[in-house]
């Protein structure tokens, strides 16, 4: 018997929807290698820019083609739909036609407007970031406000501009979800974060004499990244100035990584960070490679894989009590009276600061409730560009515990807003939280989870996550129902809230 | 005044002349990528297939495409084509229209079945040259050279087959030019081969005592690569599997390179030897990257460059006088009273033997001279290929005085044949033949050669270099040409045979 039409516009689809994600794994591929390895004359640059534009043009041209979106028409109204596609199908089908619609929607002309007013807005705020001078950035950062809400307009007018903003990131999480979760939290945090602001700080100074090499930071991170569970047949681990992660296709998984031979704990932390992206990039399912129902669910989900891994494996006093005897061999000046945990307390210093990538688990949350509540002010119009540097010093002393001397420490800091990301930020937290549920669940499923950590029992812990969350890939509507669907219950703060209050009260000494 | 006709459509050619060529830069380096970088899972390489799949289909549908045959069809015609284009964008044109005329005259479906019968005829030779047998072997070469015939049939039907096929990578040298140059090469040589291998060789066994340290050879050849004039700001040096130079464009050039911690020569004789490729495409014209007429102008050329530096520059006394102290300082277990002088007597044994790749410079010739007999004779239908491996093993013994034990070492060696790269051997001694001559000219036009390699001088070297050939990119027609422009002499073996026979009378104290 013959295949039915809606086998066969299927197939056709899976084969289109194949054939883009080939030419962007190019696209990838290009990229990184420019992050990782081209030469740095201006000329390989400019050589390597004219081949991406080119690359990207026909990825673009393949990716909104008439014959494209008539096939995802006609595939819609077929009337078997629901008996000859599975489940997995129909999602993939969902979301192809979402992204095609998206970018048909999209003029060319405001594309190439907006994109060119990204790249200059980036100019502009590096210029203005190095002077201190926000009131030069203010008018480019109006504009891109303007183009997003054009753009939000375009993409789906009946929908708040900032839900939309936030889908490109974090799918089906309206802004009335954020704001009870954000607020919960807020509340929690804020009395949290002044009693550690005003505790007395572990000893950390003998860290400072202690020589850590570079080379042998590298071996250790190479070995911890192996003992965990990341897979070296299908990724590597390079050096970069910003450490980031590209995942190819799921046996191409990318980690970069950086070393600071004196702040020995970055690239440990940084590089566990990293791996538990690349580990989620691995675990998505192989037979999906190259199908948008086959990518990860979210920017948060993807932050919740390595927020997990850096904060609730290797912020852990049994991942440093594993780890002691290793970095001892390795690090011979290790005072002889220091212990697995005096690190853990060192790594885990709580203090107020005013940079959000520097900061530790309990203030970072803050930071990112202050954006989100910047943002959000406004695209409203609550709140005028210019009052900007006003409101964010007093909410961060509000909420942090310090305010920033200058705007370049303060709300002109992150790369983000010039380079039109608005919506982005709340993903780190929403990851934040998920990832205490994961750990959480993990508790009630596999048992003590500190107990597994301190045996080196990693491959449990990555298997519950291959399970219940990598293997699920795209399926799932948003954040919310895939946590729904593995935890019985949607995003909720309270897990971390408690896993912040028990830690700290421990670390501290003090009541939270 | 508005641009001429002419002028406007050569500026749409260059446009998607430059446009193939960045897609292309994609292709190349995935290509390196997957050479150099990629994990080892068969997944990977599944996935990079699917990516290089569908980038040379786009690539291949941009250079065949219809609107661009009549963009060339259109400016051919223009009457002021001489006055309104330069040389260099008339040679432009002519490349460009070879080109595409070649692929158009292709039936896409021969060139499926060629690749096809190429992929097949790869593995079959793997498995015939484990098992050393020819005969399961013999019926796929035999295929290959009828394909070889239908191609040259499609590309050209009034020229000889083998000047179609040689001409895939070094322009119009007819084969009656191939059998003046090699003719003459081997009524000298095998007369001087006979009487080396007759001679008593230099002791090198005091070699294999040294611990030639990888780490350090590694950092000696990164020195000697700077210092002769690589330009590492445009361009990297790796290690691989099997050494080779990409040149992406003129900024973005890298080698690999491969050390042995027993052959210490091999790792320095191979790094010039892909510095000396590399330079070229370093110093072909910027302003060109991206058309056809700024390409190399074929691989003998490429090829002159490569053994200039390896056997004029790097075989020399002089290099090894002006490197020996750093040597020394690298590799302290080199005895007390060994010299530079001995190092140079130690990379310069001649000896016969069975295969092409581990050749010395006096040899090689001869294992090309046979390659290119056997080609001819089989294309004319003088030779079976049935009777290869008598008639290999015979010229051997005569040409390069020794005759294999098995086809293993003997007709079955080389990848070329399998990969259907049939014309493709000449070009390696075509590249030794005009090495010699532009040292010869170098001496006439810059005094002794040797003095400025002693010296250090490199830059002077490479200048000459520059200006000579590696500006030159593809605008004169052939090696011929480019020869008779630059040093006053077509192609001439005689440059090379004095050279040879001056070294090895000194060097093995006989007369040749």
């Amino acid at each position: 018997m013959a295949d039915s039409t809606t086998r066969q516009l299927y197939t056709n689809l899976a084969a289109t929807l194949q054939e883009i994600a080939s030419l962007s794994q190019g696209l990838h591929v290009l990229g990184w290698d420019q992050q990782v390895l081209l030469p740095s004359s201006d000329g390989a640059t400019a050589a390597r820019g004219k081949a991406l534009a080119a690359l990207s043009g026909l990825v673009h041209e393949k990716s909104t083609a008439e014959s494209f979106g008539a096939l995802i028409d006609e595939l819609e109204v077929q009337p078997d739909l629901d008996e000859e596609l599975t489940v997995v199908e129909r999602a993939n089908l969902k979301l192809a036609a979402i992204d095609f619609r998206k970018n048909k929607n999209l003029p060319t002309s405001f594309v190439r407007e907006y994109r060119e007013h990204t790249s200059l807005s980036h100019a502009a705020w590096v210029k203005a970031r190095k002077a201190d001078d926000f009131p030069a950035f203010a008018p480019v950062l109006a504009k891109t406000l303007d183009f997003c809400k054009q753009y939000a307009q375009y993409v789906d007018a009946d929908r708040p501009v900032y839900d939309v903003l936030v889908a490109e990131y974090e799918r089906n999480l309206p802004s009335t979800r954020l704001a009870e979760i954000f607020s919960e939290l807020r509340e929690a945090l804020v009395p949290m974060i002044h009693t550690i602001n005003a505790a007395e700080h572990p000893d950390t100074e003998w860290m400072d004499a202690i020589h850590w090499d570079v080379k042998k930071q590298e071996e250790l991170c190479k070995h911890i990244a192996q003992e965990i569970g990341f897979d070296f047949t299908r990724g590597r681990l390079d050096a970069s100035v910003h450490p980031f992660t590209s995942g190819f296709n799921t046996y191409d998984v990318r980690i970069t990584t950086r070393y600071s031979a004196t702040h020995f704990a970055e690239g440990i932390l940084g590089t566990v960070h990293e791996v538990g992206h690349a580990m989620y990039e691995q675990g998505l399912p192989h037979d999906l490679d190259g199908q948008p129902v086959g990518r990860a669910l979210s920017l948060g989900v993807h932050e919740s894989n390595s927020l997990f891994w850096e904060n609730f494996v290797c912020r852990s006093r049994a991942f440093w009590r594993h780890f002691f005897p290793k970095i001892r061999e390795l690090f011979p000046d290790i005072p002889e009276d220091k212990t697995a945990d005096d690190l853990y307390a060192a790594i885990n210093v709580a203090r107020p600061g005013l940079i959000r990538v520097d900061s530790d688990e309990v203030h970072y949350p803050m930071h990112i409730v202050l954006r989100w509540e910047l943002e959000t002010l406004l695209l409203n119009g609550e709140v005028e560009v210019d009052d900007l540097p006003r409101i964010w010093n007093e909410r961060m002393s509000s909420y942090v515990g310090i305010a920033p001397p200058s705007d370049k420490d303060g709300v002109l800091q992150d790369v983000h807003w010039p380079e039109g990301l608005v919506g982005y930020f709340p993903t780190y937290t929403l990851g934040q939280v998920a990832a205490a549920q994961w750990a959480h669940a993990m508790r009630e499923q596999l048992g003590d989870l500190d107990e597994l950590i301190e045996q080196g029992e990693f491959k449990q812990i990555l298997h519950w996550l291959n399970e219940n969350v990598h293997k699920k890939a795209s399926v799932p509507e948003s954040a919310d129902a895939l946590l729904e669907e593995t935890v019985g219950e949607k995003l909720s703060p309270k897990y971390l809230i408690a896993h912040l209050k028990q830690k700290y009260s421990e670390l501290y000494g003090v009541e939270l």
